[in-house]
């Protein structure tokens, strides 16, 4: 078998942590990939909260949904610094997953900034379960990229080791700076 | 479910990708442990060479195959470094692993070395098959560990990608140094 790439080992992971019925956070909506993947993986009890920024991102994800008969999603048209005001204050989190970087296919100046990832990471991280993980899919090879990395490694690498495990997987010999992983798992 | 430790995902990895009746290679015997896994992974039609410079290494493995009844085991007490001395020149290899640093619970002056090291792994890659994979389990908060590593990591970055994938797998909010993973895997 092959070595996982990114996008497939952020499912590899979060297939082994989330549960069935979890409340789970896809940050970065997108084409609708993730919200898909993490709306079968919870089920019918379970509830997907999705973000994203441009309107094509939302609207072609609820077709998607609808086409696929998943009703457990709710799509928000906002950026995800503003997760906090959409998730309910004792609600408890399996699972959340970012791609970080722009939209594969869309316009590239649309891209996810450090600050209101970071701010978005904050505002999740007290909800996650024990166990739950937050899964960064980080895109770098862009303008701006190699900023947001640094930021988040930083913030990253400074998380309690008592309150978090923070993985990273990388393929390091390439030259095209293939997307990576970082995973936040909640320890406690 | 937990993320994942070094030792345990470089047997997740090995799982993967290693077949019954592969030819493996053990670089680092130390306490046995991987000779074990990698002996019940290739099963009886397979073979696994093994090597380590200490004596008592050997001794104790010999011991432990012996009560597990396996005998799909050869065990070489001479440095991984000359591994093609005794690796047949047409043999083609499943998978490999390297515990690099010390024999935990030994000696902590017996450590292994970048040199040698590379010397080893350059001995096994032409060898390795098709999606053969070559697990490095790198422990380097010992003295002389860092600069073990970055010979490593040097030589690994610069494996050509359309040869090689090369993973690292590794936490990164951790005080203590714990290992982590260089995984590299045979394209062609």
């Amino acid at each position: 078998m092959k070595l996982a790439n990114a996008l497939t080992y952020s499912h590899t992971l979060l297939s082994q942590t989330v549960e069935r019925g979890n409340y789970v956070i896809d940050a970065t909506v997108g084409n609708g990939h993730d919200t898909e993947f993490l709306s079968q993986l919870v089920g019918p009890k379970g509830h997907v909260l999705g973000f994203d920024v441009q309107a094509a991102a939302i609207t072609a994800t609820a077709q998607r949904l609808a086409e696929a008969q998943l009703n457990n999603t709710e799509l928000i048209l906002a950026g995800h610094e503003n997760v906090e005001q959409y998730l309910p204050v004792n609600q408890s989190v399996g699972g959340a997953i970012f791609n970080l970087g722009y939209l594969p296919g869309a316009d590239k100046d649309v891209i996810t900034h450090g600050a209101t990832t970071l701010a978005a990471i904050n505002g999740i991280l007290p909800h996650l379960k024990r166990n739950g993980l937050l899964v960064l899919v980080v895109y770098y090879g862009h303008p701006g990229g190699q900023d947001e990395v640094n930021q988040l490694l930083t913030f990253a690498q400074a998380l309690p080791q008592k309150e978090y495990h923070v993985l990273q997987y990388q393929f390091i010999n390439q030259v095209n700076q293939p997307p990576y992983i970082i995973a936040i798992q909640k320890r406690v």
